[in-house]
């Protein structure tokens, strides 16, 4: 196995991807790149997660050391978080990314119904 | 909803990173980058990827206008799969995270045993 060989299943390259392709942890990303937030603004922002998924995801992310946990002494308690120098790298890596989604998304779905009218006609003579 | 906010969950731009953000899809776009590969190469390259998984991703690809699928009448009939000029342009977005992944993965597994000693120091003491 090469060191850093994407395409071998037993390197752990592969497992940062299965992370830095999770979703929710890019737009979580691309949040706190912005600033620091609390656990409660993040779940306002992101539209369709939950609770538990929310707090699932920055555990993963503090774990591979992307983001930090700050508790505030406040009453009661408030969690903030923040992205780490290397998360911010990693966030700059994931930005052509979403970029991307965010200009072709017309062109993809205009694939799809294209795709989809094919499939239906090859259906229709078979 | 603004087009293409991401954090809206209304937005067609999430149900784009759902794809980008599929590791087999990003695995299967670098290779198609290089160079069009049949099937059953593309299965012998990407380690641990099932039949039947690398057959879906590729049809979604195809349905997103990523990929092109062709059928060369040899016997048995091999299928050749090409990346589009759509997927030029996302295979080019992905490279910086696949590179990020490949040159920072030593320290994301430093992160994770420093997170998991800590979690059972915390949990002894508890």
């Amino acid at each position: 196995m090469q060191p850093g060989d994407t395409y071998s299943d037993r390197c752990p390259t592969r497992l940062i991807l299965d992370r830095v392709g999770d979703k929710w942890a890019v737009l979580i990303l691309g949040l706190l790149a912005e600033q620091p937030t609390r656990f409660n603004q993040l779940r306002r922002t992101i539209k369709g997660i939950s609770q538990k998924m929310l707090s699932q995801t920055l555990k993963s992310l503090e774990r591979d050391g992307l983001v930090k946990r700050r508790a505030i002494a406040t009453v009661p308690v408030t969690v903030e978080y923040s992205i780490t120098p290397l998360g911010r790298t990693l966030a700059q890596a994931v930005d052509p990314l979403r970029l991307w989604a965010e200009g072709n998304v017309k062109e993809v779905l205009a694939a799809q119904r294209r795709y989809d009218q094919s499939m239906e006609k090859t259906a229709r003579v078979a």
